[in-house]
């Protein structure tokens, strides 16, 4: 895996609190084998929401004219599975993902769903770790 | 219909910019029998996002042991359009909503959608008016 500081430089945020970045990236496969006792489902579930909000207002910003119904269809395939894996893939979060055995030889390392749920779980991170505004800077930017 | 003071009080909130209450109790049908500009349809899709990082939030504060799918469970269950409109009868919002002639006489001011989707555009009313704390103020408590 390479250094932690990596991922940080590539996403623009430098974690105060390390332990978060390190919880974002273990699955919990690897946390069952290892018996680490934290791993990153429950940010997958923070992360989903905090995007969603951190898009719905980015939309609300730039489609002023757009109904309802145009904003939650954007919004609905901004934080899909497919292309929340597409930027996992950009900035090679798989590579720094702990997996367990299972898991990794059977390809989790590059499956969608996984690496959309890892990108989850570190949008919670950063949220945590500095707030909204972090979240938008990676995001968005 | 009653005076907005009234609505204010209720929900524990006084509107610094009183335009946005407004647009949150104003329906689309009346907007458009009326020529009203401003309607209430974007801000529900910007309270969904409100309501479902604040309930996020407080779900994993209150649930340490729960797992993401308990949570995700929980989650739906209380942004759920039943328990909406539940709360959104207990303010007692119907009756503050301006609605066009043919959404009343339909019935609509008891609907469950739509008095769902005035609370979500109330919620974000709220949240653009003072932040995040005055939603989970009216929200959780």
């Amino acid at each position: 895996m390479p250094p932690l500081s990596d991922i940080q430089q590539r996403i623009g945020h430098q974690f105060r609190n390390q332990e978060l970045l390190e919880r974002a990236l273990t699955h919990k496969s690897y946390a069952n084998e290892n018996r680490v006792p934290a791993h990153n489902e429950r940010l997958e579930f923070l992360g989903d929401a905090v995007l969603g909000l951190v898009i719905s207002e980015y939309l609300m910003r730039t489609c002023p004219d757009s109904t309802e119904g145009d904003l939650s269809r954007l919004r609905a395939a901004v934080v899909s599975e497919p292309a929340l894996a597409s930027i996992a893939r950009e900035i090679g979060l798989g590579s720094y993902l702990l997996l367990g055995k299972g898991e990794e030889q059977t390809g989790g390392r590059d499956k969608d769903s996984l690496l959309a749920n890892t990108l989850e779980a570190l949008i919670a991170s950063i949220y945590l770790d500095a707030g909204t505004a972090a979240v938008e800077t990676f995001v968005l930017f």
